[in-house]
């Protein structure tokens, strides 16, 4: 099927989210790291002058960007393990979740995690956990997201056992109780146990220097701001 | 098929995206007016208690929520004139374009237009004007972003001709000039010429009044934060 590269950076959430689904589809591909994401490569401007952004996947030289436009396309392009349900509706709802784990649950737990302590804060993390108790709706009755095999929603999803636990550390914060998201808790902990999905997630110490530098970051600006 | 209703209003530009695939596949259809978005219908509560937005789509009494989400929903439900192309790649791009209609074009038509002048009202419209560039060298060489005939991305972006003239309007600024975007200038021309794209756009003085309403009240919200 043609050269598959992925121009990615170990400890984006999004980069992982195509690792995996190209492990899942069995699909060979060589690993680009892009270096330094305050310099960024020329490979990565030339293919996303849009958005300047990783995850970029080429394939026959042909860019693609934004995580699940590449996810959709790592499905029609190779059919086999299929990740989205067949059902359009059942499509539907995988669709709208995975919209809504980036633009609220990523959104909120990071939020959550670089406020510093006081009502800021108290605040984003109730946001956070409401929206994580809409997810915990969805996995009522089943093993994964995707039924007894994982699928596309557990893929997007699958930040939440490993990164949002060190945002988590980071922020100074409990989001995922155990009491209150039982569900997810345990949707978590069978999801990271599969040797394929353990492969490619970074190791904790370099994304808690990550993350730690990140608050660093947009904390200053938020006192300069003040 | 089964019935199917949409729960929408007339100005929004998101609702008449899911209006035109409708009826570009020739699906009959119930249009629920939502009628005051400050005091949400019990119905659109309770099918979209996530986002509690519209529009939403009601099929068998199923809800199918998000713009985007909706297109594709009816894409793979109503096969006939497709509104994706076929190539994977291909609906890759579209996908790709279609998030940053919504994402960086809708809402920065929407920033410039609701600033008051100044500094940050330049840059604004500086910055829409960007993401416009990167639109108009998508339709080169084609009538329309589809090709010959209108498709998915026409459908996200449709709401150019009749909306952002609106938003010029009320914002007292241009965005989409002729002279720097020709080929937009010509689609939009083409594309609002179509009758049953014509059959589905709100009244122009129901968009002034809906618009001047929002910039007022995002403009006191802005002066009671100084």
């Amino acid at each position: 099927m043609g050269e598959v590269k992925l121009i990615a950076t170990t400890q984006s959430l999004f980069c992982t989210r195509v690792e995996w689904a190209l492990k899942l589809k069995g699909v060979e591909y060589e690993f680009i790291e892009e270096e330094d994401l305050r310099n960024k490569s020329p490979l990565l401007l030339k293919y996303n002058p849009v958005h300047k952004k990783v995850p970029l996947l080429l394939h026959h030289g042909k860019p693609i960007a934004e995580s699940l436009v590449i996810l959709e396309y790592i499905e029609e392009t190779w059919k086999e393990n299929p990740l989205l349900p067949q059902d359009p509706y059942e499509r539907a709802l995988a669709r709208f979740w995975a919209q809504f784990l980036g633009d609220k649950c990523v959104f909120g737990a990071w939020e959550a995690a670089h406020k510093a302590e006081g009502e800021e804060k108290t605040k984003a993390i109730e946001s956070a956990q409401e929206s994580l108790a809409f997810l915990e709706k969805q996995i009522a009755g089943k093993k994964y997201f995707g039924g007894e095999e994982i699928g596309f929603l557990d893929i997007v999803a699958g930040w939440i056992p490993h990164w949002l636990s060190v945002m988590e550390e980071v922020g100074g914060m409990k989001l995922l109780e155990a009491e209150k998201f039982p569900l997810l808790h345990e949707w978590a902990h069978n999801f990271i146990q599969i040797p394929l999905i353990r492969e490619c997630i970074p190791p904790r110490e370099k994304l808690l220097d990550y993350f730690n530098a990140s608050i660093s970051y947009m904390r200053s600006l938020a006192t300069n701001k003040q």
